[in-house]
């Protein structure tokens, strides 16, 4: 099995050295991090072992590939200013299962329009790693997969990925419906992302705590608009994600992170495509609506003075 | 005219000189800057020309003056932790006019059920005023009044303070309903004083910028507000409220300068009793919720991080 990961942060990191464990010859698309990953491969410091993983070949562009892998693995951050169709489409051949394991919903439709004979595999991480410096990655909890056809489906190279997957010591699971699979996790992301940085660095018990009827809200707006979508959660699925959360400890989100570090957020991703899609179907979501404009706010540095949002 | 200013903040000093001017005999009570006022009076800086304020007399408890007076005017902020009876009650007498000279929408009735043989004048200044300093205040743009009677009409104890304001160099409006003019001014407040907030410190112009038609939303959800209960606003007051505010130079709402301050802001006066209306009248407001949601995360201190929120 040939693999390529683009976009080889903390989580490509991760799951290329877990591929690369289960025996797959995993090649990495790095820039940031380029030297230091070529010279020295990626340092993993995991849950699961401490181990160096040594790609068998570090690019700076998918184009420098000599030949198509069977699975890319896209795993960048899926944001405004990112053309992810640009950055594998010289990697992509007739035969290679392109794999997105990103964040958001409705993510899909850009990158499978522009490889419309290709197997997309869309998946999502459960999986608390970050990059702890150049070429090394922390994995600190979790680390489990739902990977399915899109739009569905689990053929047999979502079953030959999870196996490997599996083989290196994380759950995967095959999903028949991975779409349905992204709304369910919106139901927890769109309400505590935003809302852990429009509070101004509230964690998510206090969130819980201040705010569980907006919450509440939020999750039932997103739940109608998956439902209007043709993927309708289980019932109980927000009172679910509300005893989750309580179960927690204190957590700061992923959103709220990118914020303190000034990075960019994926507002768009899993807020403003859960709001679109709301607006498509006609299914009224005043709440998401309300906290989109105002992370659009929130992300603005403002024009009229010479000094970055405090 | 006797007169008693209960809150001497920037507010209530600057119309206590006011009416000082206009030949009211003007005590004030006055906590914080107690000694200072007492000693030195109040240093007016003003549009109007600069002078020392000279109340007749200095209070630290509304209590210790030995009669009512013809009018209390009631200038603190408003806020849940605020007794606003208790500040005044022991000043109170059978003839004594309560005036509020406060922010906010449905302000009134409590201070109207614990005094309801008095006439209650409710009062909105627009005006730029700030404490510079203990004993000083700047009042660097505008200063109109409007005055009516709670819950509605305009008589003579309105005219008569009218007058007095008048004389001092200011415009006083006497208005027949005074409950409509609150809800006009919570049109601009309700959507510009939390959004400049949440939005991490933006002007007024950016968040028109920016957010122009999420803006027009709660505008109108106000209006929906203003409506039912009985107090409909024109129909161009939105448009008009957006034009006055593109030809105002960038501005740090009030709420904004208390929250960068550290100062309680007035969300429960302005937000929280607008949304509690249009759930008592059930006027769908979910934008005006979804931001008072958020509102009462920002104030909120993270119980589970012993930091204040960034």
């Amino acid at each position: 099995m040939k693999v390529l990961i683009v976009g080889t942060g903390a989580i490509g990191g991760f799951y290329g050295a877990l591929l690369d464990r289960a025996g797959a010859r995993v090649s990495v698309v790095c820039r940031s991090d380029f030297e230091t990953v070529e010279a020295q491969g990626i340092e993993i410091r995991s849950t699961l072992g401490e181990w160096r993983f040594r790609p068998a070949a570090v690019y700076r562009h998918a184009g420098e590939a000599p030949e198509p892998p069977d699975y890319l693995l896209l795993c960048t951050k899926v944001l405004p200013d990112i053309d992810r169709v640009a950055l594998i489409e010289e990697a992509v051949g007739p035969h290679t299962t392109i794999v997105l394991i990103q964040n958001g919903v409705e993510i899909e439709e850009a990158v499978a329009r522009a490889f419309p004979d290709n197997v997309l595999i869309s998946g999502l991480a459960f999986v608390c790693c970050s990059r702890s410096g150049p070429g090394k990655v922390w994995h600190q909890a979790y680390g489990n997969l739902m990977l399915g056809e899109w739009p569905e489906g689990a053929g047999s190279r979502v079953a030959d990925l999870c196996d490997a997957f599996c083989r290196s010591g994380i759950q995967a699971r095959a999903m028949e419906d991975i779409v349905a699979a992204r709304w369910r996790k919106c139901v927890w992301n769109a309400p505590f992302n935003p809302l852990s940085v429009l509070s101004g660095g509230l964690y998510t018990s206090d969130i819980l705590e201040a705010g569980e009827a907006f919450v509440r809200r939020l999750m039932g707006e997103v739940c109608a608009i998956a439902a209007a979508t043709g993927h309708p959660l289980a019932e109980d699925v927000i009172d679910r994600n509300i005893a989750d959360t309580r179960k927690m400890p204190p957590y700061k989100t992923s959103m709220l992170l990118d914020f303190e570090a000034g990075r960019p957020m994926e507002t768009e991703a899993i807020l403003g495509n859960a709001v679109r899609a709301a607006r498509r179907e006609q299914v009224p979501a005043p709440h998401l609506e309300a906290v989109y404009a105002l992370m659009k706010l929130r992300e603005r540095r403002p024009a009229s003075a010479d000094r970055p949002p405090t």
